[in-house]
């Protein structure tokens, strides 16, 4: 028989994102970055359309200038274990920094998610670019791009190490003899390296999907071979197909260069698609959306990526001011990808602002051309699927509503879930408790 | 009218909490300390009950003589957000260390799971005894039991300082004009100590009970201090009525030396009633969980208070060995009690061993016996309640059951939640905002 390779899918919904403005649409609650309900509705919404998983980014520094739903908004953790209880299938997947945390917190307040929703966690490894989260943390400097990815690989191996404590037939629990557990399957990892000493073990079991699923983002050179060495999946926000598909290319071949299956790792670009019900409508959506942003706001937005640069001492209509190396040492593919595209198209500062505050999305008409689209980018081999997070009121629900069903009557996409955990639905392989691979290893050898 | 004075009252509901083997008995889930419905069964109980919260107590070493259900248990944070989802009404309170973690994170981890669950968040403030713990957490060294204390003290007002970032009116979140926030009520806290360098402002705002309830679990001088000056209530252990007078009396007059109301600081010693229809089934009950105790599993019990010290390296039968200061590094307050009581009342290794491993509680008997010794202490100012933490199979369901219908009777516990914050059903005042403080201030003066 042979079923179609399947869409993964993912919805972000932690507020409006990134927008400085969305939150004064009429059809917005101004508070849905703290809203419990709107996050609730949400995630039961996206678990109705048979998600994967819902998403939610984070960020570790704020001052006046930040982005609204930025400023007052539910930590990840918490709001993750919180919608776990309200829903039963969907993924979980949470944002939190490498360069700011501790191994043997995380790796066990992910490992307790992944338990209590059976399963079903996620984590999305990102490195902080803000550098002002220094100041909230002790107050030594922001580690430099290149560290914050060393930093990162270190981090990543220690809470592997950890979450492999335990065998998975270590707890035997038997109430006759008094046994409770098998000493030779418990394991210390006794880690040293050059940013971390710990020695474990892990005070808590593996799931039933073995470990968290490990989401990256972070698109340079040095994020790329992380998301190549590490991650199940990829988070990106490309610009064009082009770009999508040179991204998909790049980052397989690193992983088949790790040595990795490149099935195992998932390419999911974030689009935000807009839907109407003629080509007319979904414009006017998104023209509602794009016209509350003002050219201040489209600066200060700016201004955050260049380490809350302030690009108001420049004319807004002369070419974008050169800024050098500005920048490389926050979100660094980013401002590449900005500097450059100002460069090659010479963009004003207010046509970039503008552009970046509320990028026109691709993904913008009637059903059936979203899911094209969308068919388009799956098959040339530019996506395995996409984490959605539509900045237009009610946009996740269009998009459950009216485009998956003609992605499942193409066959794209699971009418039900199949699986009860995260690994199970995306696809990808459970990893093996490291210390029973060597026994087979030893068996076998 | 007036109404009587209220219990309060906390249901610790891990998994058999600190026993080394009442998972053998035969009506306890063996794996109940990572079981979601155990959890999720007690909660609901104790909301049934009317109780003011439930609680989870935590820690972050284990090694393989640790008591079973803390090899393998939810880490405090997520299980309690999770639970917030499925309770309306009940207090989440958490463990957390102030030696081994970042006051950012924290501050925003309680902050969030205090708006999730509309104002019902606790933190039991805890500065971790287990020595061993520093080999998780970089290795640096374990800090002295004094050192551990001061910095919690410099946390708390860390932590506190960053929960008042936002005044309770600084959103303002107004469409039509596009002002999201007031900027005169968004303050940075720019903390620089001798242990925590922390700017702020906070990501996220104050909940509807101002900031979460802060517990305290530490006994030693330096521990009832850290209590009277920043704690809204206690979890203690006394030995005895006398003992938990005198701790009652003692915590309640170094509050009044700094300033504060006695009525602010709630003191909950921690019992394990069990409750029969006669005295004899009562007894019958703690047999059958007493006496799956070994002498050996009572030994590694002991042990762990002390470092993890072998005690079966001494004569079972002969009196308690003299250990010097050993422990007091540790968990201070305990250790000094065991080798106190052990000289006072001239016991043997073996009776130590047993005794602490299975304390035969005094709230032990009839529902009518149970409740006549709740209220004494109530009423003799040993308690202003207490958190049950019950050994027995159904040992919080017979509570709830049997002897709160006779507090209720005696009109000392409600019979309904006339508040929707923990700080309204503890009868705690919600803390003002430090910065409108400071403006009434100076407008009256
Ligand atoms: C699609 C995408 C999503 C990201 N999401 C977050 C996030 O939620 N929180 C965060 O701190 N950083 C986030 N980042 C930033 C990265 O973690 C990284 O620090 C930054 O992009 C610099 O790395 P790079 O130059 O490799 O992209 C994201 C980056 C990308 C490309
Ligand atoms: C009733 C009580 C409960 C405690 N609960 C915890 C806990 O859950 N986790 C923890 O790490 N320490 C806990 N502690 C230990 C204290 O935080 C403290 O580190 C230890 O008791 C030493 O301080 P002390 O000498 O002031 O009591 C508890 C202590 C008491 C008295």
């Amino acid at each position: 028989m042979g079923k179609n390779k399947q869409l993964r899918l993912g919805a972000s919904i932690h507020g409006v994102g990134s927008s400085h403005t969305a939150w004064r649409h009429p059809d917005i609650p101004a508070d849905a970055s703290v809203n419990l309900s709107f996050y609730t509705r949400q995630a039961q919404k996206a678990e109705e359309g048979k998600f994967d998983f819902v998403f939610i980014a984070d960020g570790l520094y704020i001052n006046d200038k930040s982005i609204p739903h930025f400023l007052n908004r539910f930590e990840p953790i918490t709001i993750l274990s919180a919608l776990s209880s309200v829903t039963s299938h969907i993924g979980v997947v949470g944002t939190l920094s490498t360069s700011y945390s501790e191994p043997f917190t995380v790796a066990r307040q992910f490992a307790s998610l992944d338990h209590i929703s059976k399963g079903r966690a996620g984590w999305n490894v990102v490195t902080t670019p803000l550098e002002g989260t220094a100041l909230n943390y002790g107050g030594r400097s922001h580690p430099s791009h290149s560290e914050r990815y060393q930093i990162a690989e270190e981090y990543l191996e220690v809470v592997k190490g950890l979450w492999d404590s335990w065998e998975d037939d270590a707890f035997i629990r038997d109430k006759e003899s008094g046994t409770f557990f098998n000493p030779l399957k418990l394991h210390r990892f006794d880690h040293e390296g050059s940013y971390f000493s710990v020695q474990g073990p892990l005070n808590i079991a593996r799931s039933s999907q073995g470990q968290p699923v490990i989401f990256q983002a972070g698109s340079s050179d040095s994020g790329r071979n992380l998301a190549a060495k590490t991650a199940d999946a990829v988070f990106t926000g490309p610009d064009s197909l082009e770009e999508a598909k040179q991204f998909y290319n790049d980052v397989k071949q690193r992983a088949a260069a790790y040595g990795r299956s490149p099935d195992e790792i998932l390419i999911l670009p974030g689009i935000g698609p807009i839907v109407g019900s003629t080509e007319e409508e979904a414009e006017l959506k998104y023209r509602e959306i794009a016209e509350l942003v003002t050219p201040e706001k489209a600066l200060q937005y700016l201004g955050r990526y260049f380490e809350h640069h302030d690009f108001s001492q420049y004319p807004l209509d002369e070419p974008f001011p050169e800024l050098g190396d500005f920048g490389s040492n926050s979100f660094r593919s980013t401002t590449d990808r900005i500097k450059q595209r100002a460069k090659e198209d010479n963009l004003t500062l207010r046509q970039v602002a503008l552009q970046e505050a509320t990028p026109r999305t691709a993904f913008i008409g009637t059903p059936a051309k979203v899911a094209d689209l969308v068919q388009q980018w799956f098959e040339e081999e530019a996506a395995d699927g996409f984490i959605i997070g539509s900045s237009v009121p009610g946009g996740l629900d269009d998009f459950v509503e009216q485009v998956l069903p003609i992605l499942r009557d193409r066959g794209l996409f699971r009418t039900d879930y199949e699986e009860d955990t995260l690994r199970g639905n995306l696809g990808i392989p459970i990893p093996v408790n490291r210390y029973a691979k060597q026994k087979d290893t030893a068996i076998n050898g």
